[in-house]
């Protein structure tokens, strides 16, 4: 069984990898097997790959990348219930210790022991097989693809975005950069209550394509237009009431609270390796929430159900699909970011 | 100038009402003048022509009807800053005392002072203008048509029971009754993150609307299926996230916790003129958190909002519209409540 | 080893319990051995003693009783990191399924699949020692006797309604009953933030023993007093910002919203084997939140901590402690209902 | 009538000020005259007259000082019905417009067009009477003296900082800074729910002080001690609930996250000219939620309830009184900041 494996910084190989399938033998009695389907490129995978490192997760030992899967389960362990053989599945890719103290509050994401996929030392799942959580694992209805379910991965950082902030129906809402997150999260703004969204970047045709997700999205390319103007003039001079910081640039979230409405909310998405600028006086005087988040949580099902009602529609974003035999080519491919590209997948053979 | 005046219970006539003529000459320094121009009939506005009174309101002198309203200002009080003559509008029709403790504290919906169009002894707007604060005149885009626009009341009381359950995204909801206001509610709770809404009622003409409105809406008809069996078998056995009440019947008010999720919310939206049967045990085995709604607070600029981006969509909902001289002739209609019709509306001359 | 056992309905036994001890040899390796040094007496294991059962849960087996409780940790399986032998702690009586969905939203007391000791057929901890799980066992600072611990299972109901009522610096709270869990819930309300706590009986003794708790908590007899008429007389007629229904009482049940206040809150604590009587209309007109709690989850670190800062202070209400030896006196006592006892404890040998 | 004005920056004096009482002769139908009885000196009255401003608030014209104030009603206007002459009070200094949007949603204190005393070119209450809206007056229980009334306005801060955390019963405080806003900040977050707070500082005597108003208070000196360090130690590695940054220094702020559970909340209490550093990384892993506020809404009842009721003690804090005659001599000493006085107020001739 071959997969994908990043032996170090910049050297991709498809190769066997015999010890995550002797490791994989063992199936725990509330654990499934699942054949993957489809897993998508993430930045982050890419960063690996490229970097070798991203912060304090280094690439110490070859590791199998990876970890936004769909795929059909194959085996059972001996007190699952919820799922049977055949279940077409999606899976999250981070796995807590129920027992901690930051789980059993319902904040699994947070717990330090939780153990994600493609992050060193752990494999990711561009590999035939996995052995995984039932509790980890959600069933698929009819009408959600393999491709759509590889998305719930990132849709599910939007989504949870989306749920800190506590949209109230009809706010109007502010994402920070069009890039993969910045575009699932404005889907979940609107899914989660927002009457329209604002989308800037500095990418014309990332903001072409932000805008073409929707009527309610309005991009501005923040090269040539002042979003604040923009945001006073189309509110009477309120602001948005949440805006979403999915850049990652220390220059846009220096600027988070200018274009906020009184009372409004900040969530913080995009990684910041250093310290940002904070401008206290311009929260204070709004009363500004900020939410600081990470990853996610319990959004999973919840995002699965948006998918099959149409809630959310993901399928403009998946640009581009390659045979697992191609995977590496993959990687090249999105290691060159091209700017039409919004989310590569890699598909495995069944 | 003629109105449209409930002399008594039964008893309607197109008319001239000097008092409200002489009492609307002053405009005060924050108020503004308005020319209506479409207004809807509410079930409120029928319940007071057929029983002349509804609870502790009773009918005792002339009253003119309606409270569902939009115009154009024609008039500007001195000091308003923020509607220009010509401006087209809706109109909220309650007005608060903004210095009561309830109205400081934001529950203006909630001040005992409030005084609410077409309440006795207060007057509606089936008149050709009236004079109405500024603060609770909301500026139309031009997408936004009149009629749409006097829709705005029976949305805003979905749109608050949306906001006050504090809906995730992906939250699965259930709307009891599919009256104009379960329908308005439906379109609200999926437009406020929803992912799907099932609605239930006994009229399968009813449910046929409802289902029309969105592919994300389930009807169900509770004379013939069980309700709580359908959202168990659609969940996983874990019920809707949020149950709204809004069929003011006590037998289906006894059973909202049945189909409830644990830690999952009811909203009560319907009125009841009787204590109705609470199950303490249902409610507390799943730590229930329930909402008690009173008409609206905060949500008129919202359902503007959300009718210009598109993100709800009433139209479907006014199925008849009558001229302003046939008002007596709609209220008849309207009391003989035909199932297929959901909102009518009267259109005064421009 | 001896257990006090109920062999059924009105039989109480200290007898060897050769089941439990086979049962309690293996020690898992995540859990503690607890030798148990104090054991409260809760109304439910007097209920079990004189009932037999309490809804549907039936003794059909003899079962031991008892589940609140402090001891000593006296051996550590294999990963237990957070405790040492010899640790003085209190212990939470419901253990859930750390993996159903419930536990791992944070609401593990509602998880359905919860172990309750002395709930059958689940037994409870009148026992010389326990093996219980180190996530629901909490250490205890030197400055918390066994006999406080052992209130900590009684208090974190109040607690925990204190926690869910969600109460803002200063509100006016008004509980409902002076039983145990009235007057817990009446400490805790005060500790969460409450300026001023009302607390009704039908007895004079009761209320007499609220009073000496705080000069912050007002006894108001409602066999003689309206409670209604005074709270609104001591708030400016505005009402109480949170009710707390810890009665159990039908009748009571049915008044908790004409002394609300405004966008107050009610939460129900009491059980009611049967539905209540619900006032919708005075609910809605406040905008009623109702809060149905269950249980606690998640306030057993926190009761601790508010012990030892002085924060809440139980030893008041801590009035008669036996010998384990004198345990089936203890319950005919107990079962005796003196009207000055709030709660009894008994103390194991050490 | 002579007014304590501050001529310019440097120069005060006490002497007649003909405009205000002339401005004042107007009492509003809604609007009560007040005695002024006890003013507390802030560190804002302060600044201003060792600085002249304080960021864009200039003083440009002589100005009264003063804006935490008790008093007595002496004379009505035509519509109050809530008061009644005699009435002992404390007055709210920020007066907002109350049909503005953000007065409306329940957010007065963060409405532009507020006005508020001692705020160019608004004049404070260093006089013998003043004119105030009823709705902003609030009348004093028997037990709160005119002293501790005055200190309600420096309290309120500490409790809207605590309303604003939601502080859950049992929560672990830290207040960075012991002055007096962190000082009342402490005692609010005892009240409010904390079972301890944690107070730093690296003036000893300070810290002295903050240990003396509470047991449950643990004062840290961060000259010589690592406040992290001992919050860790002190949770098992967990981290304080709720952090409040008292400080107003950027490099107490650049480090609140630190110290932050996860989960937990921040509340930035102290004004920040410039932007500060923000540990965007340390907030993300705990998913850190922060509060910004300003000043205070609807606190004031909730204050004066809490004084009445013993649930708060400010006596401690007031540590020097001078009559008015010696109010230009009460600044000189406050300006020279003795560290052993918390607040220093000025009781007016009666």
């Amino acid at each position: 069984m071959k997969s994908l494996v990043l032996e170090r910084k910049d050297e991709l190989l498809l190769r066997d990898f015999p010890d995550i399938d002797r490791q994989e033998q063992v199936l725990g009695p509330r654990d499934v097997r699942i054949k993957l389907h489809t897993v998508g490129i993430c930045g982050s995978d890419v960063h690996y790959y490229t970097h070798g490192r991203i912060g304090p997760f280094v690439v110490q030992e070859p590791m199998i990348l990876g970890h936004e899967a769909s795929g059909t389960v194959i085996e059972l362990g001996a007190q699952v219930t919820t799922l049977r053989v055949g279940d077409r599945v999606c899976m999250e890719p981070g796995i807590p210790d129920p027992n901690s103290k930051a789980a059993r509050l319902g904040m699994y994401n947070i717990d330090p022991a939780v153990r994600f996929w493609a992050t060193p030392p752990i494999h990711g799942i561009l590999r035939p097989t996995c052995v995984h959580p039932e509790a980890f694992t959600y069933r698929l209805p009819d009408n959600v693809s393999f491709a759509e379910a590889a998305m719930v991965e990132p849709l599910a950082v939007g989504v949870h975005a989306a749920t800190k902030a506590r949209i109230r129906p009809g706010d109007i809402g502010l994402v920070l950069g069009a890039g993969p997150i910045g575009l699932v999260t404005a889907l979940s703004a609107l899914a989660g209550g927002c009457a329209r969204v604002y989308v800037t970047d500095l990418a014309p045709k990332k903001l072409e394509i932000a805008e073409s997700l929707s009527p309610a999205i309005t991009g501005v390319n923040v090269a040539c237009d002042d979003i604040v103007a923009r945001i006073k003039a189309d509110t009477d001079g309120w602001g948005a009431d949440v805006v979403f910081e999915a850049t990652g640039s220390p220059r846009a979230a220096a600027g988070v609270f200018e274009p906020l409405a009184p009372g409004g909310c900040v969530v913080m998405i995009g990684g910041q390796p250093d310290p940002i600028s904070y401008d206290a006086g311009a929260a204070m005087v709004r009363e500004a929430r900020v939410e600081n988040i990470f990853r996610y949580a319990h959004v999973f099902p919840r995002c699965v159900a948006m998918l099959a009602s149409g809630a959310i529609d993901v399928k403009p974003l998946i640009t581009r699909t390659f045979a697992f035999d191609d995977s590496v080519h993959a990687f090249e491919v999105a290691a060159s970011a091209p700017p039409a590209d919004v989310k590569m997948q890699i598909e495995l053979p069944q």
